[in-house]
């Protein structure tokens, strides 16, 4: 039995922002007022908290946030229009799409209308690419969020075997081409996977990003891994509605070597990236 | 010992070149003439090898080739000029940039003013985010091969662990993308990695593309695993010359289940897979 290290990343992420925070404040006296637009779409309770949290981060801070917030009844063509007067906005350096958007409105092709300069959380295929091809672009707010812990716990990540569970678009395969460029070597599970206990326990940092709330338990981790969770789901326990990550973390203490907890843990970081980028789009404009 | 297929992706590429041959017979009597544009710029005398195969399949399929010819001294600007010119002329249906090119001119701006839809080996960004992000556009050739040839030995891929050697922009990165689109388990090792015979022998399928000539010998083999060898490597032996794979094709003859020579193994496929993406652009168009 170790000692696990449980991964403060609300602490992690409030020091960072303490950082970007100065950042803000330097460049606001030169007369430019970092801006986030944050679209919201339909009625997920889910995104209505995320986004009110982003709003608050980003007023601590000093960045200007703007939401625009639509039913889940609005059409493509209506925040299509939003999105091309904010991308000629000068005013605002930086837009979000928050996801899930309700089934009849397509997340690709609406994303792909933002301006790649604008695209603070790197989703367009234009960012997308220049993940993927080795070009500096915009990085997916999570991924960076989880890369940030990482190095917190890692000195090196250099030559660590890196399991990631999930293969979205959005956290999985970003995540994987981050993983990648530090030099990690990357092993990437999904749905169709088998022996998957069996290769997360080759993992020396074991990443899951798969909506299942408590499906990583001691048997998938090797003695002293680092576990990080990206799972956010809600269950209903003993009639009591709570949010829970994708691993069982008091089953893994002891043996993981350190562990990111549902909350806490990479949300924070999701958000602190978010302005992080926001200020870095203020910088290269 | 279990007998090792040697798996003749010369044979391969013959019967889809067939097919395509087919194909390109109909689109001409519709009065419309697949064209390719390869651009071939200093002495590398591999290219020069490669680029008068894919002249000499093309005719023997009926695709058009032109090609351009640089000396090393060619100027980026001179190249710059040439392809907006192929990507007005609508005669052309593709352009190829082939790779390496002389240290001087930078690979990433060059290939990126080919327009996406005439980008034949799928390597700009836009095309490059396509694939990361699940959109449809062109892959890249030698990856698009490799799957061709993997279905040739696994009825089924799902499920399967494959390692892939190396994580160029070229092969590595997109061959994976490819892996985990038909649902395989994939781990990308490279030059950092660790323990690398130990997680190559977890492979159900061991793809190498480091250009290391034998580095892959049976001690990185599972019993039974499908080995596919990308590396072209032109090594001095006895005083002769002689291209190599990555892997040490009789060392392992006996454990890997399948294993694709070098050469008559992935090069014929890539020549192909030119032709096949040559004739999916002109369709497209």
């Amino acid at each position: 039995m170790i000692s696990t290290k449980i991964v403060n990343g609300k602490e992690i992420a409030d020091k960072f922002c303490e950082e970007i925070k100065e950042k803000v404040s330097k460049i606001k006296q030169r007369g430019i007022f970092p801006t986030v637009a944050l679209i919201n779409v339909g009625d997920d309770s889910a995104s209505n908290v995320y986004i009110s949290k982003k709003q608050r981060i980003a007023e601590a801070i000093g960045i200007s946030s703007r939401i625009y917030k639509f039913t889940a009844h609005a059409d493509e063509n209506e925040l299509a229009e939003l999105i091309w007067q904010l991308n000629t906005d000068d005013d605002v350096h930086a837009i979000l799409l928050q996801s899930p958007l309700p089934p009849n409105i397509e997340f690709r092709k609406l994303v792909d209308l933002i301006r790649p300069d604008k695209d603070v959380d790197g989703l367009t295929t234009v960012n997308q690419g220049k993940l993927f091809s080795g070009a500096s672009g915009s990085v997916p707010c999570t991924s960076l969020g989880i890369l940030h812990l990482l190095r917190t716990v890692h000195k090196k990540l250099e030559g660590l075997h890196a399991v990631v569970l999930g293969r979205s678009f959005i956290v999985g395969r970003p995540l994987s081409q981050l993983l990648l460029n530090a030099n990690c070597t990357v092993t990437v599970i999904h749905s169709f996977s088998k022996n998957i206990t069996n290769v997360c326990k080759t993992a020396d940092v074991l990443i899951s990003a798969i909506g299942k709330p408590r499906f990583v338990t001691k048997n998938f981790i090797k003695q002293g891994a680092t576990i990080i969770d990206v799972g956010i789901n809600r269950v209903e326990e003993n009639g009591k509605k709570r949010i829970v990550g994708d691993v069982d973390l008091e089953n893994t203490l002891g043996i993981a070597g350190a562990i990111t907890p549902v909350p806490n843990g990479v949300g924070p970081m999701t958000v602190a990236y978010l302005m992080h980028n926001t200020l870095e789009l203020t910088y290269c404009r």
